[in-house]
């Protein structure tokens, strides 16, 4: 089956598949404007950092393109544009990222940000390609994998960071188990990982992410591999939260811990993970599940989006340029891993 | 407040909280037949191998009692009953335990049948009593304290086990702040935990399992107290999934991880945690919660119900006779919790 495509360009057209009709249905949306995209990133139909900042990119050129066709003015169509598309997720970096780099080409009209935009979404599928096939190469003979959240497909244009690499492994025919983390509260495993490991064919088991620690310690598990939200400059790991305890647990059990980011995932400007501030959500998203309030009314709930693993914990970042090992135990990194 | 009383002799019926109804509903059952004892068990509205001890004890005393109203064989009705309560959870030594405790006493009628019976309950409520005292003293000045699951009241007659350690705390006013983890798949936290807190007037907030570690990693959890299912005679505690995180969270802090519990639980014939076989429960309760379906169709999943802490990892164990420190690291151990 062909590597999914979560947002593209098509006939003049943008094309996304809406992640808020999955795991049920995998519905494509057309998007002809720019108020369409806008409405599909608000509602979250697009979703993931890589994603974004491709569909920021892909929506400035639809401006263009759009403007030229009605005879508008294109500059004003892409200023007009530019400003609603970061508006959408003020706090997504990339989106306005994306946006920059369909900009930065207007002098040379619609045809041009087009190319640009469509630059951002093969860089995306390069970047992804190669961070699979480098994650890959360094965890041959570990057919067991575990991995937390959704770092698919869906958050980026093809294949995603850590399933990127669980994909390469399949099809290096290298890989026969992947153990999904449901990773409440908000259940991306349990409803994107487990979606995308179905359709690569993938055998795969959903668990609790609190059985993650017994089946990793108990000898089930041959590496775990997870993305990033973000990665401080001593290689301390910030990530959906769940993912500090599997990596204890693996270092206990001896077992690889792989981060798999693009590049872009790095922030030099961030000198640790004490430094990065952990996004509180709303408690309302612990104290139910799937629409139950399960919880006695009034119970008061923390809801961290984020936790830290620190750097010694790490066996190794794969970007799409390059393999860092910033464990305090290279020994351990690179003895299991190479 | 007076402590909750799970279960309960009075006026001549078994009084026992209806826990199918938190934390929705307070509700409390009158039970004045075994036929009816049995029905409750069965649909868990009274569970937890301490409450269902007592359970058993108390209803062979029912039987005893109603038999001689009627003018029924007394020795014939107590027979049918333990067959029946014994019958109705196959697997919960204790419930065999505790009519055994009530049958011994069957010489001497039904009033020596019901005092063997509220003679298990008073030694259960001791016996958590004591665990209680014993947890509170070596943990005082630990003023932030995680747990996991329920080891509650409402899995004994009174107190539990760990939150009889936070219940001692509490009344010590040696407690700030009670993080309950909400125990996924089947949110014994988010929906016991939280009600006995609540209704203890002890501060807490609810979590996701996952959030446990960087909480305590963080900085912002002092002590780990949890129950435990089966304790091996080398140390390695087996409890409710998801525990093996937080001990680990908890080592690489420097917290102490206690464990709660009678000294029942602890099997000599048991040499380590790895001859525990661990209870696979059905895949469905991971697949979504209550009627709500969250994974895809066709998926699989992996469901262990407990895993195995291994001794080194431990603190100590407190019983309602003594505290043992099995920790490999004792210098730890004793430095952090004396």
């Amino acid at each position: 089956m062909t590597p999914l495509r979560t947002i593209d360009w098509h006939d003049g057209d943008i094309v996304i598949v809406d992640q808020t009709a999955l795991p049920a249905e995998l519905r494509t949306l057309r998007v002809h404007t720019v108020e369409e995209l806008v409405a599909a990133i608000r509602r979250l139909a697009v979703r993931g950092a890589m994603a974004l900042g491709v569909a920021g990119a892909l929506g400035i050129a639809l401006a263009a393109i759009r403007a030229r066709e009605r005879g508008e003015d294109v500059d004003r169509a892409t200023e007009d544009a530019a400003a609603r598309l970061i508006g959408a997720r003020p706090t997504a970096v990339n989106l306005a990222w994306g946006v920059d780099r369909a900009l930065v080409a207007s002098a040379g009209g619609p045809a041009a940000m087009l190319a640009a935009a469509l630059a951002v979404l093969a860089a995306d599928i390069e970047a992804n390609t190669a961070i699979g096939r480098r994650g890959a190469a360094l965890l041959v003979g570990r057919r067991r994998i575990l991995t937390h959240c959704n770092a698919g497909s869906l958050a980026a244009v093809e294949r995603g960071t850590a399933l990127a690499v669980i994909g390469a492994l399949h099809d290096m025919d290298e890989l026969d188990l992947v153990y999904a983390c449901e990773t409440r509260p908000l259940l991306q495993g349990a409803r994107l990982t487990t979606w995308e490991l179905g359709r690569m064919g993938i055998a795969h088991r959903l668990i609790v992410d609190g059985a993650a620690a017994g089946l990793i310690v108990g000898g089930r598990v041959d590496a775990v591999v997870v993305g990033a939200d973000r990665i401080a400059a001593n290689g301390d790991v910030a990530n959906k939260v769940g993912t500090l305890a599997h990596a204890l647990a693996a270092r206990r059990a001896g077992i690889p811990f792989v981060v798999a980011a693009p590049e872009s995932t790095i922030d030099p400007a961030t000198a640790r993970g004490a430094d990065i501030e952990i996004e509180e959500r709303d408690g309302r998203e612990v104290l139910g599940f799937g629409g139950a309030v399960t919880a006695p009314v009034g119970t008061v709930a923390a809801n961290p989006a984020f936790d830290v693993t620190p750097a010694d914990l790490v066996s190794a970042i794969v970007t799409e340029r390059r393999t860092i090992v910033p464990s305090a135990s290279p020994a351990f990194a690179i003895a299991t891993l190479v």
